[in-house]
Parts: structure tokens; sequence; C-alpha cells
């Protein structure tokens, strides 16, 4: 339930025996022996193989599909294509738009009428094997008639530029309009006078960034397996951050019930916002519905990253005002972000974001939900954040080296604290920017003086991100040895069992090793939200607490009845012993309890859920320092410092992982990463080869300072950790190499050739200067 | 919990709209087109498979066993024998006896020190593929020294019997002796005064029964899949009727803890008792752990008929006298089970079942607990009772065909019920036997004439069995669109799944199919007893009303949220809508409700957990007419009814269909069905070409009559039905024969050469009265 009990004092040290250690990860074994069973494993009897026939245009008209060849190819069972899926599509059009825009999420697994991306998945084939999958759908015939496209989001929002959708008009400040455009939505956030602020200001600076399309690159890709049976019921094995979340869009897509859909979630090898919607789903149950075999598709690495959503690139202007005292008094952006083929980038977050960290009296940010010829955006760690951080922590950069001021002490001066209000009009709660930056500024990374070498430089950037609540709930089951089962729905991506397991424990008094977790299907628990918006330690770690107590509860019912005393006589004592106030000598220990909760009234178990509200928000200060090869661009991290307000970490090498893991997307997105457009609209780089990430060898060790100010809506003080370090790296990166270069970077990624090019605009300038 | 609240009147008619109905199980559909996954299907990635050498002898000292030669063909990954338990073997003698005789149990599944039976497990091998592990145990070297052995339960009593165990002695009425002997135990149960009993009759009739060693001849034979892993845990994927009574087991005999081992139970192709001991687990388990790989072993049919558990055959003697009036006044009887090679036959069982029908003053029952070198015996439906009512219904029919009493009726007028003494002690609660008499009386069968025929004859018998309680619990999720799905932890043999489901739908007010039932593993909900004892319907039964009433419960509150009224001021209106007293029309369905769960509170979860005693007794009353062939010997069943108080059916058909089963075990096991024994002490007949078993094309539709006397301890009335009905058959059977042939058969099974016998006697008994 909701309800806020009286928290016991766990946020003060020394009270923990659990809590703060560092176990080895309940699933651990299973994933370094390779027995954890991934979407891949999966293989149900008699399981077809099925792959997708994706568009080779960036925008088309199907004139026609002719699968007829490709179905008289032996061992192939059954085709797919949008037709498969016209039917519940018209029930979808009568009942209107549903929570997700399930028409949006049927048309992007199907084609309809047109491809809107190159990737846009076509039409399906399931075969015997994959290989007679893959020759199959070279027989199948598509007429396509090639369309202008558009992949820029200024080009996008221009009036001439080609329509991905005829039919769609823009919502002006949450109003439809009938002007036809690209321009899915502008959006506004105000707050306060901005031109007065700006008139107050003593320096201003204004800059233009551009970033670029970014996929998670999850190292698993993308895999289903469906069975459709002829009751009527579908059952689902994926990789995905969310069953629940997955089971919603399966019923409505294909218009089954909810309680006909059971999601079972493997193990997931990476996510980090992209795997919350279904691609192949839906084929691959109208061909388990064709043939009443189970279907199996998993992606190619190509198809991953021209088939499912990649962060949103896109477009800012960011202007802000600081007085000669170091504070800013004005602050303005203007966001466009690419949503993709269907609107709905992370542009309305990336707005809230872009000044979250400060407290700022004057503010005006106008946001752009924009089409392109590119696949559907979707989510990646902190959605819309990093791209918005990179515009205003560049900025501020600029403001501090303009007044002359530390940056991060204009930083500290004007912090979000709680009160502060943002420009969406939220208050913040209890929050510990003000923390991070101090722990920053202390750290010894920040009071160490710079590597020595001439193009080494040393950059500081910030980050804010929500976090989220939203719904869990967990069961426990009391073994008769005394340990402890304990059942919740989150998919673990980043060491959440052992969290879990962890918070069991310390409530009952166990060991870590005494409560063993699992993750579960749709059937066997309660609805989750995903694991996305960093909430599952705070949330579906608040329901593991909740169930906890619960069961701690009915153990001192059971140890009452065991002791032959009152109920209300037995209290728990910390350590897990069941002891009668009226008579100290009669006690039992968990196990003494466990163990006879046969003759006690049955098998013992707890349930907690809950509708969680009030996650802490996260705030994030970097600190890194660079080496530019002048001769190259190549930027080398030399050594790089994230600080972050963890709430209170449960397991903190599974915070300082998320940490760590989150500054190398972030280095990666400011130095490596982008898809690169060729003339015609496709991807140039669909591969790990050429779409690079840093791997270990291009980074030294992420050092991580971890700041706990704990989350009073939260028993432990649980802040989500899982976002917000990618948000500061990528001006943190810009900063540092414009302290290195003596030039600043707009646009990502920073890649050699970018760097390069502004270390010869500033020879030039010298040369200028000098001529 | 156990605590017994004012039920609903659930049990009188018309009450009911899903309880009582027949509607398709929800396993169906996976069942008939093969998509259930059994035992077999189980495949984890890497596995090997496992076989077992067996021996030929039937008493035997093991000398040396040489595995070295298997060890080195190729493909051969690990080999076993009962030296890898020695180190917990030797732990369990430390400790002294557990809760399971543990010990035998390790020693049944790799024979240590000396082989007791013919199939007694001796080594395994695991290996790449079976025929590799086949192949391998040819090359495993046994020396074995012979010695004399005795497979017949009198000859074993013989003081100058072969010893199995030479430090066995007697428990003698539940003291130790130090008599060395096969004979594990004798128990008595006594009441009145015998002498005086017998004194007061006006007829006796003592005669000698003997039943052959029978299987359960489930059609799936055993098989299990192990997983032991670094981190010590160990997975058991197992055919298995307990989930849990396998995980002690496996707990125990491999000295690791409970909360360390999941079983996980695979749909069960029939199990009637076999299936609750371990048999190769301890072998896979070792071959796991030395190969880190998961190993899998599965019975061939003859390993099934050697291996495994069959029913005990025995010898009976009974004796009881009938005074003219149709009193029965005494009644003894002298059991000796064949317990196998180790301790622990039901004859216990049989003897409190021999006389369990009835109201009698004066009784004495031995029982005698026997070793042979036969396989463990174990249970197979109401163990014990069959035999033991074999003799005691024939003994019931000759008395009434002495005093000239329709059978019936001498059953009708001793007949137990509320209050009557057992001579166990125990005192009937409400009980339906005389209910089963009538309706056996008055039902078309016994009304009609019998079939024409020379050599047609009608019998009847009756059987009670005690059921079981005990622990289960059941989890109930409440999913998004008003269905809800359950979790329970009882093997799905007979159809309960669809039962659970109906109590749930019955009680929430949904349809069956809004309610989707799930048998889970042993980490995924709270201990089970077994589903054995007929105690599944009844017991889990209950905990899925409770989970259902806790369900409710939480949904009132929420409905009293979303109403925005007090909590109090909802009730739950039948049919399942949520009404507020003080204002009608604010009222919601229970889709509505479960709508909204996310905005009141979170996931709703109900939980039911029950340890239950007062399960009620079963009655049946079976009624047969049979036609022999005098040129043969061969019986065909002509007609046949069973009459069984089923307190309430709650799905109907599957309680048929459980009568009907039982009825045609009874049936092969009167007929057809044993072990035979060649000189050497092995079985000659282990397929099922030459154990027959009775098939569709031998018997006529067996008709049922059920009786509802409710149990007052179930909300629904319920009692079990799955094991009575095996009682009755053998009997009825006997005295049809014996009403057309004018001989009785006391042996089983009543083969054609023994029926041919009978009536060859038959004739020279006519010849010498004629000469």
């Amino acid at each position: 339930m909701s309800t806020t009990p009286a928290y016991p004092d766990f946020t003060s040290d020394g009270k923990f025996k659990v809590i703060g250690t560092r176990p080895i990860r309940h699933d651990g074994e299973d994933k370094v022996t390779g027995r954890a069973v991934y979407g891949a494993d999966v293989r149900p009897a008699d399981v077809l193989y099925g792959k997708l026939l994706r568009s080779p245009h960036a925008h088309a008209l199907i004139k026609r599909i002719d699968t007829s060849k490709a179905m008289q190819l032996e061992g192939v069972r059954a085709v797919a294509t949008a037709e498969d899926l016209v039917e519940t599509v018209d029930k979808l059009s009568e009942i209107g738009e549903t929570r997700v825009n399930i028409r949006e999420i049927a048309a992007n697994s199907l084609a309809s009428g047109k491809v809107l991306y190159k990737g846009h998945a076509v039409a399906a084939v399931a075969a015997i094997s994959p290989h007679i999958a893959e020759e199959a759908l070279e027989l199948i015939e598509v007429e396509y008639e090639v369309l202008p496209h558009v992949v820029d989001v200024l080009d996008a929002m221009k009036d001439d530029a080609p329509l991905l959708d005829e039919n769609r008009t823009t919502r002006e400040l949450g109003e439809k309009t009938d002007r036809k455009s690209n321009i899915a939505s502008h959006n506004r956030q105000e707050m306060g006078d901005i031109d007065a602020g700006f008139a107050q200001a003593d320096e201003i600076v204004e800059h233009e960034f551009r970033t670029a399309t970014v996929h998670q690159g999850y190292i698993e890709p993308h895999n289903t397996t469906v069975l459709w049976k002829r009751d009527g019921s579908i059952t689902v094995w994926v990789s995905t951050q969310g069953a629940f979340q997955i089971r919603e869009q399966v019923s409505e897509v294909l218009q089954v019930p909810i309680g006909k859909v059971k999601v079972i979630p493997c193990e997931i090898g990476g996510g980090f916002g992209g795997k919350f919607s279904i691609y192949m789903e839906p084929a691959a149950a109208v061909m388990s519905h064709k043939t009443g075999h189970p279907v199996k598709m998993v992606m190619s690495r190509a198809e991953v990253f021209q088939g499912s959503g990649p962060a949103p690139g896109g477009y800012i202007k960011c202007r802000m005002g600081i007085k000669r005292d170091g504070t800013i008094v004005a602050a303005q952006a203007y966001l466009a972000y690419e949503a993709g083929a269907f609107p709905g980038s992370a542009v309305g977050a990336g707005a809230a974001c872009i000044f979250g960290p400060y407290n700022i009296p004057n503010v005006r940010i106008d946001a752009y939900d924009v089409v392109v010829n590119k696949p559907k955006s979707t989510a990646y760690r902190a959605p819309g954040a990093p791209n918005a951080a990179h515009a205003s922590e560049s900025v501020i950069d600029a403001l501090a080296r303009r007044i002359g001021m530390d940056p991060l002490q204009v930083r500290r001066q004007n912090a979000a604290h709680e009160g502060t209000r943002r420009a969406d009009g939220t208050v913040y709660k209890k929050i510990g920017y003000e923390q991070t930056i101090d722990a920053a500024r202390n750290s010894e990374h920040y009071r160490s003086a710079k590597p020595a070498g001439e193009f080494v430089g040393r950059g500081v950037a910030s980050g804010f991100w929500f976090n989220g609540g939203g719904q869990s709930s967990a069961n426990i089951h009391v073994q008769s040895d005394g340990t402890v089962s304990l059942e919740e729905g989150s998919a673990d991506i980043g060491g959440s069992r052992a969290a879990m397991a962890m918070i069991v424990a310390e409530t009952l008094g166990l060991s870590v090793n005494q409560v063993k977790p699992a993750v579960v299907d749709t059937d066997s628990i309660g609805y989750h939200d995903g694991t996305g918006g960093s909430r599952v330690t705070y949330a579906t770690g608040h329901a593991c607490y909740l169930a906890a107590e619960d069961t701690k509860a009915k153990m001192v019912a059971r140890a009452a009845k065991q002791l032959e005393v009152d109920e209300g006589d037995v209290e728990w004592v910390e350590g897990g012993q069941f002891v009668s106030r009226s008579d100290a000598t009669k006690k039992l220990t968990f196990a003494e309890v466990a163990a006879q909760q046969g003759s006690t009234g049955g098998p013992i178990e707890g349930t907690g859920s809950i509708s969680a509200s009030g996650a802490g928000n996260a705030f994030g200060t970097h600190i890194v320092d660079v080496d530019v090869d002048p001769d190259t661009g190549k930027v080398e991290i030399l050594r790089y410092t994230a600080v972050q307000d963890v709430g209170k970490a449960i397991h903190p090498s599974y915070v300082e992982g998320q940490i760590q893991g989150g500054a190398v997307q972030g280095i990666g997105w400011a130095l490596m990463e982008g898809y690169f457009y060729n003339a015609d609209g496709g991807m140039a780089n669909p591969t790990f080869l050429d779409y690079r990430m840093p791997t270990a060898l291009d980074l030294p060790m992420i050092e991580t300072i971890l700041v706990e100010v704990p989350n009073p809506a939260s028993p432990h003080g649980i802040r989500g950790v899982g976002e917000v370090p990618l948000v500061p790296p990528m001006a943190a990166v810009a900063n540092a190499i414009n302290d290195a270069i003596g030039e600043r970077l707009f646009d990502l990624p920073m890649s050699p050739d970018r760097v390069m090019a502004a270390i010869l605009h500033k020879k030039a300038s010298y040369g200028e200067a000098a001529g």
C-alpha cells in the first residue's frame, strides 16, 4: 500500500547490517557461467524462426507486396505483413487513442502503406530455420515508390520539407492546429520575465548545439519468442525492461485481453531505456497464430541499429545571462529533437532538465518534437537530458570563463535546493545537488593540478534527472529452514536482485544469502512498472520492504502461538529474535518460527505492494581531464570522477557500477558515437565496427564519489541512480576540450575530425591574429 | 491460516454459479497439443544424460565396483556410486534419524555394500548422449557375492529366512527388541474383547488372502534433471506429486540446506502415490556436481517396474463373526505386508482400514511390516487399504451368504456413522458411508436383475479411506483487466488447476476463465504437502478460498477509496459488485476496481495459507456384474457402478474421472496385475506386454453415482475423492466371481488360470458330492 508508516531510522550510520555491504549478486554464477537464460536461449518445442524484411528506402510508398514465392520455399511456414494487423488496427481506430499510441506501434512493427525509414519492417517470414527464413526474405517482392526523405531536424521543420504523414498537424502549446508539418508538437515552459532577466545580465552567452542520433548499444540484440495458442492465450519470452509494458502493447496491438497474455522476462543483456517497446512481437504473434507454433525472432546488430529505437539527435540553441557576482539571471533554450518516424521524442524531458540543476528566476524553454525519416526514437538513460545538458552546461562553462569564476563555484552559487522552482512548475523537495558540488570541489581529483601537457584540459559539468516511482509488488515465502524466497517483477539489469534481497534481509534480520530473489513472469506477481526511470531500487525496494514487514508481522503472530503468549506480547528484536515482553526467557529465532509454521497455521507468506510517488531527484557533478592529440584530434580521457547524490547506496558496488557505466556511455556519446547518414537517408555505420563505442581500452578507471542525502519518501533514503550519470559527461568533456585547446566544440560527437577542425580553426585564428 | 470463519452456506443447492459445472480444464489445450512440458521435455543447455547400472541379483554383496573403463569411453563425463554419498550418509549417521528415513532413501538410490533386489541401482554414468551412457554401463565391472534371497512375505518371516539386514531387529508393539528378523515391526490395534465377541457370533468365517505386488502403472516413467551449481544451489526438474517432498529428500540426502534446493515440478503423467520419493536424484546430483552440467535421467519401463516403488503384496488372514440378525460382533485380522527392500509398507494404514467402514465392538488387528528382496514398496492410492478390503469385504460377503442376507443390507446394518469408533481409536465425524449403501441399493444397477448367463455373477463391496489435510497456500494477483492469476503448488494430476480456479472464481464472482491457475516451483509459493492423500481439492482448495477472500477484502478497501466512502461502508454483493451501503448508486464492478489499482495503492494481491485438519473421510460402495468364461477362466466385467460420498463435487467430471480411474485400477489389481518372480528372485514380467493392465477395450463404461454429504471442515463441503475408489473393486469382483461360479477366490490377481482352477475345483467337488 502507499501509506507511509513511521520508518525506522535506517539512514543513520551503523544501523545497517546488510545494506551498504557488497555481497556477490545472487544471479552472479548463472551469468558468469553462461547458465542464465537469455531470450536467445529460449527454444520451445517446434519453434519456428522468424525474420523481417526491412525497407531499403528512407521514405517510400508501398505499392505492392507479394509473398507468394516466399511461401513456396521449402521450410517456410508463414508470412506476415501489415495486412494481418488490419483487423485489430481498424478496431483500434474505432476505440480511439489508447494509453500508448498503439496504432503507431503497430505501424512501426509492420509498415502499413508507407515506409518511414530505412530498416522499417515491411514483411516477415517464419520458417523451420533462421537461414531458410532469411533466404525467403529475398523472395518477397515489394514494389516501392520512393519519396523524398528528410533526416535532419531543422530540414524537417522547414515549410517545404517532405511530410512523413500528410495528415499530421502540429500541436501548438497543447492545442491542435491545422498546420501540416513534421513538427508534431511545440511546447513551452516559462518562468519570470525572460527579457527583464537578460537585461540584468553582465554577460550573455548564446550557442547552438547539435547532437547526433545515438544508440543505447545494449550488447544483447532484441529477441522475442511468441506462442499464440488455440485457446487464445499468448505467451511471450522476451528480453525487456518491462514485462508488464510488453504485455500491454501485445494486448493492445493484437486486441487480446491482458489476462490472456503472459510475458516471461528472460535475462537481459542491457536495455538503457531501449527495451520497453515491442518491435517483432506482432509479426511473431501473427505467424504463431497462423501456424500454431511458437515463433522466435532475434535481431542482428544492423537491425538493432536500424530497426529499434535510438536516442533522438537534435538541435539546441541555449542562451544564458550572468551577473559579475556569479548570479545567473536568465536562461533561454530552444530544443528541437528528432522523434524519428513517429512522434514522441524525449524533448519534453530535455526541456525540463536543461536548467534543472539551477535556481534561475527568468526562464523560457521552447521544445519541438519533430518527425524525420529515422527509426522511431525511444528512451535512453535520462531521455532527453544528456542532449540538453550538453548545451546548458557548456554555456555555463563559458559564462564562468567570461566572469573568471571557478565553474563549480558558479554552479554552487546558482544550485537548486529544497524549495527551488523549476520552469515546469515543480518545486524541489529534499535534494543533494549542492552536496555533489561540494564533494566535487573537495575531491582529490579537483584539488590536484591538471596533469602536465600542452593540450591537457579539465572540465566539469552537472546533471539533473527526475527519477521515477510507480507500481511494484513483492512476495516473500518463508522456507522451513529459516531462509526466504522473494519474488518480484523488475527486470534485473544492474544487480537489483541483490539489492532487493538485501532490503529483505535487513528487515528480517537475515543474511543476504538467506534470501533467494527471483524475477518472475507477469502471471506470478502484481503489476510492475518497468526497470526504467531509475525506479527499481526505490519503488520495488519499497515493496520488498513492505513484504518483509508483512512477513515479520505474521511471524510475530506465529511466534506468539508457539510461545503460547498473546500476540501483542511478542516483539521482534533487531537481529531477528521474537521475544516475549513479559518473559524474556521466552524467545524464538526466525528459523525456529519458520520451522514450526506447519503446526502454527501453515505456510507463512508476506506481500508488499506500492504505487510509489516521491522518488528523490538525482543530481551528479562530473570532473574530467583530457589530453588532446594536436596532430589527430583524438581525445584521451586521462582521469574521470563522477560525484552523485545517491540517497542511500544499498549495494555500493552496483551504484558505482551504474555511475561508471553512465559516465562511459556519456563519454562515447561525447567523443565517438553517432548515426552517419548517406545521401539516400540510410545509416552508413550500422555495425559495432563502424559505430564506435568506448571500450575498456579507451578509458581510465572511472572514479566515483557517493553522496548520500536521504530521500525522505523512501524507508531507506533511496534515490534512483541509474540515469543521471549519463547527463553531465558530454558537456564535461566539451568543457575539458575547450580548456585544452582553447576552442569550444558544439556538435556531438566531438570526433577527431571535428576536434582537428577546431584545432585548425584555432590555429587559423591565431594566424589571423598574428597576421 | 487455520482459523475457521463462518462459511457461507455453499453447500445448499443453487448457491453456486461455477462450482458443480464442468468447464474445460485450463491446461487442456497444452495437454492435448503436446505443448505441456513434462520432465522428459526438459533439456537445459549442455545437459548430460545419466543411466543407472542395476543389480541382476535379488540379494548379493557388492565386493568391488570398477568404473574406470566406463570413464574412459569417449563421451562419458562422470560416474557415481554409493561412495559419492558416503560423506553425507556419514553425516546422517551422526545426526541420527531424520524425518524421512533418509539413509535408506540414499541406499535405495545407490546401493551401498549390498544389493537388496534385482534392479537395485549400483552405479551411474553421465555422458553426452543417453546411448553412450548406456554403452558405458556395460563397461562397469561389479563383483557380487550372491546371497540367498526371499521374495515372499511368509517365507521372509521365518526364523531361518535370509536376512536383508543383519542388524535389523523387530520393533514389537512400538518397542525395540533384539530379535534379528526381516519383520521390521509388529503393531496391534485392539478394541473390546475379541474372544467374547466371537463367542456371541452365530456364524464365523475365516479366510486367508494373498495379494500380489502391483505397480501404479503411471504412463510417464520417472524422470529427473538435476543441476548442482558451483554456488551450492541445486535445481531439480522432476515429475513428482510433491515438489516440496522431493526438495526435502534431496536436501537431506545431499546435506544441502532446503533453501539451496529449488524443485520445479513438470507436468506429471500419473503418479497414484508412486511419485513422492527420489530415486535417480542423488546420482544425477553427484554427477552434476562433478561436471558442472545438468544431468538428466529417465527410467525405461523395465526400470520403473524394477527400480521404483510398487504397492506391497502380502498375506492377510481375516476372521469375522456375525449374528443371525446381521450384527457383526467380532472381527480379527492378521496382516503381513511386503515392504520390499526397506521397511515402511502401508500395512499400518491397511490395518486401520480393514474394518474401517464398520461399527464392530470387538476387534483385534495385527500388522507386520516385513522386508523382502523386492523393490522398496511405496504408496499407491489408499495405500494398504485395497489389500485389506479385499480380505474383509470378501469375508463379509461370505457372512451375508451364511445368514442369507443381502450383502448391502449387512453393510448398512453395521455401517460406521458419526460417532463410531475405529480400533485405532479414531471417532468418526460426519461421514456418508450409509448414504453410499443406500444410493447403491437404490441404483438402477442394483435394482436390475443380473444379466442372463450361466456364469454371470454380481458382487458388491465397500471401502474406506482417511483422506488427508496438511499444508497448502495460494497467491492471487489481480490483473488490470479484471481477471486474476492464481498460483498454487499442488501438482495437477486430476484436473486440480480447474478445481482451484473454480473455487476462486466462485468466491470472487468471476467466470472460471477469468482465473488463470498455475502450479509453480518451490521458491514461488509457500510449503505444500503433496498431491496425495486425496488432499488437494480439500486443502489447497481451502487455501485458494482464503486467498480469494483476502483478495476480496483488499478489493473492498480499494473500492471504498475509489468511491470515496469509508471502507466499512462498502459491501461485496454476490456476483462481484462492490456497493456502498449508504448510497447504492455508488458501486463498482470487480473489473472497475481492478482497473484502478495503480491509483488506489498499487497492485492487489491476495494470499491464503492453511495447515488443514479435518479432512472428511471417504467411503465408497461398488457394484459389479461379471461373466466368467468356464472354458478359459477369463472374467469379463459386464457392468460396474461406483457410488461414493464426495462431500461436494467441485468439477463433477474430474470427480467421476477419479472414481472411474480408481475402479479401473482396482479391476486390474483384481484380475490381471502382479509381479511374477522367477526362481532367482527377478521380476519375470517387467513390461506392459507381460504386466497386463486393463485397457478401454477390456472394460465397460464405469458408472458413477456421486453422494454429497458435506465435510463440515471445508468451506465448500469438500472431501477427497481420489483414493477410496481403489479400495472396493477387488472384493467386489471376487464376490461377483463367487456369485458366478460358486467358488471364492482368495488370491490376487484372479487371473484366468486361478479362476479356471477354481472352476475345476468346483467341478471336482460336485464330482465328489455326486460321487
